[in-house]
Order: structure tokens, then C-alpha cells, then sequence
């Protein structure tokens, strides 16, 4: 029986990296991107871009529903808290939680059994809806949910940024990832500003594996 | 410590009595309502006039979200298949794994520790995503997703429509739900029309339980 899998899919390093994983692994990809409002709408539209380039049926979910979740929006009846010069936090805790769980009803509603997400445990940001024991447990959610044998893929959950540079070139995509995703919070595609704490990780990976390529 | 509960709610004698549950065994209850396009705005407005009602929080989320995740609108781009005459199959599976996922965001925003929901596996409906085994799983991802301790209370998953009646009575409400709460398909709160499904399942109960406290 043929394997279908949906990427959840952001246009950066690591989504983009799984995506060219999963092209290699099944035998049908489509992509699903989250829309809500990012920091840049420069992130969808890379994203669609490299769907494009790579002709793959790719649809971007509007999650506005998000921002109706932040704490500040929560307890608006009650007051807004604000810090002075400061942007209202807008992370919500349970977002991949929520991504999943919208990957595997479409995955469910096309007849997919594989999903794939880039998330790492040993990525620095420490979200614990990003770990493998969370990934087992909300597998076993969604199959419980639906009564489906869906797969959720992980390919990058114990490798770092320099690891995944490694897996990019083994996969012959090494300077594809490099020059067409978007990692850079200041929305500069490739390259980045080299400023942001976003490109100084990316950077940092890339020069430690090139260091070690070159050897 | 207190314990702070929301309970996800319909307006509809299951939560409406899962409420009342709720308010006898936590120190505190707020409601959320998920509108996703419902066959009747209706259901909001009740759910909406017995947290007034109450003096209850109250919060609607809209999850029109939903509708992007049909069969229909999920395969557009190939074809839209509908039936002469008949609506667009708008049931999504999965529902309650994304009305969970988003009330256990909710608790752990406002640093609520409980979540309360009226399904029910001796339901006539049979989705899984209402079955005990399912709700054990779910729970368990949400705590590990978010690094929380939340509990997911289900009043009503081993009675059936006549003891759900009789919890209301237990709980000195038997009135209030049935003459204030919306099951009716066709939008007639309490009685309701009587000739739908729903109608026929809430009567057969309501009957059963009246029969068996007049003896």
C-alpha cells in the first residue's frame, strides 16, 4: 500500500529539511501550514514558494483561533497586562499540541497515515510539546480520537542544528535548505541578518558542519 | 488550594447538567462554547443565557477553523463532491480532540487545574473521541504538552440519557435543565419539537426516569 504523509510545514530549516525526509521515505507529501499571524507573513509566503518549486499540494490553515488563546486575550474582561516597550507575549503553550492535532484530522479525512514534524528535544527552546514522550502520547491521542493508525514522524527529535545540516546533504539538499528557507527572524530568506538569535543558532550549526565536512 | 474548573459547554441538557455537576464539586467554574457554524446560532445564545443566567465567565470561541477541515473544502483543489440535495457532510472527526486541546490551553493559561465535558460512551453517537479510553489518552497529552497537572472530568461517560436525568434531579436542577437547555435540532429550547433525533432521545430518557421517580 502506498504511504502518504502530511508535513507540517513552516518554510524554515527544519520543516523544510523533514519535507525532502519525507519526499525520500513515501510515496505522496502534501503540506500543511499554520497561518496566525506570524511574526512574518514573509514565512507563508516562503513556504509556498518552495511548495511551488517543488510542486507539492500545500495548504495553509488559518489559526487565527491562536491569538484568541494568549493570556492577555483570555483575561481582557479582567485587565491587560502589557510591559512597558514590551510586545504582548503571544506564545501559547500547546501550539504543536493544536498543530498536530489539525495534521492528523486532515491526514484522517484524506485517508494519510504518516505525519511529520520537525520538532527536537534537543533544540534549545525546551517546549515540552516539542519532546518524545509528548510526540508518543498525542500519537496515541489521535488514533484514539479517530480510530486511526496514523504515524507521527520525528526525524529531527535527537539530532542538533549542526546534525541537521548533515542530514540536509546526505539527503543532497544541502544547498537547497541553505539558500531558499527561512529561519531569520528579521525575515531575510537564506543567509538571515546573522543578528537575530534565530541565525546566530542556524549559523552556528551550519559553521560547525562545514568545519567538519571540510576536514 | 482551590480548585478552578472550566467546563466545556454546549447549552445542552449534557453540559448544562455537567455544569451544575460542576459547581456543587469545584471552587470555581468558567464556561467556554465552541462556535464553529452550528446548525443553530441558536445553541450559542442559550449557552450564552444560562452563563447571564448564572452569573458564570463565559468565553465563545470561534472555531470556524472547522470548516476548513471538511471533506469538501479539504480537496477542493481536486473536486467538490456533494450530493443533489443534500448538505455537505460539515461532521468532523477529531472534534473533541481540538475542543479539548483548546479548553486544556485555556486552564493552563488562567492556571486552571480542571476540565469538565459531557461526553459520553453510552452516547448513541459512538464516536470515539467521547469513549473513556480516548478522554485517559487525551489527558495525558495535554499534561504533556503543557507541563501541566489538568484532570478531564466526565460526569456523564457510563450513564445514559435517563440517568443523566436523574443526576440533575440528584443535583436539584431536574427542572432547570429541562425547561432552559437547547438539544432540539430545529432550535426549541426545553420540550423541543419532538420529531428529531435528538428530541426522541432526550423525551425517551426524560420519560423513563419520570416513570421510574413516579413510582
Amino acid at each position: 500500500m502506498k504511504k502518504k504523509a502530511i508535513v507540517v510545514f513552516s518554510g524554515g530549516q527544519d520543516s523544510t529539511t523533514c519535507l525532502f525526509w519525507a519526499l525520500k521515505k513515501f510515496d505522496e507529501v502534501e503540506l500543511v501550514t499554520f497561518n496566525y499571524g506570524q511574526r512574518h507573513s514573509q514565512e507563508i509566503l516562503v513556504a509556498e514558494r518552495i511548495a511551488e518549486d517543488l510542486k507539492l499540494t500545500h495548504r495553509v490553515l488559518d489559526v487565527e483561533l491562536l491569538n484568541q488563546l494568549t493570556k492577555t486575550s483570555l483575561t481582557r474582561e479582567i485587565d491587560i497586562e502589557q510591559e512597558d516597550g514590551e510586545l504582548p507575549n503571544t506564545f501559547v503553550p500547546g501550539r504543536n499540541l493544536l498543530f498536530l492535532s489539525l495534521a492528523g484530522i486532515i491526514a484522517q479525512q484524506k485517508g494519510f497515515t504518516e505525519l511529520v514534524t520537525g520538532v527536537s528535544q534537543t533544540d534549545f527552546s525546551g517546549y515540552p510539546d516539542c519532546r518524545e514522550d509528548f510526540i508518543k502520547s498525542m500519537q496515541m491521542t489521535l488514533n484514539l480520537a479517530m480510530e486511526t493508525s496514523l504515524t507521527i514522524h520525528t526525524p529531527l527529535m535527537h539530532i542538533d542544528k549542526e546534525q541537521t545540516w548533515e542530514l540536509a546533504d546526505q539527503l543532497g539538499v544541502f544547498e537547497y535548505v541553505r539558500d531558499n528557507t527561512l529561519t531569520c527572524y528579521n525575515g531575510i530568506i537564506g543567509k538571515g541578518c546573522g543578528e537575530c538569535p534565530s541565525c546566530k543558532l542556524r549559523q552556528n550549526g551550519l559553521e560547525k558542519y562545514e568545519q567538519r565536512r571540510g576536514e
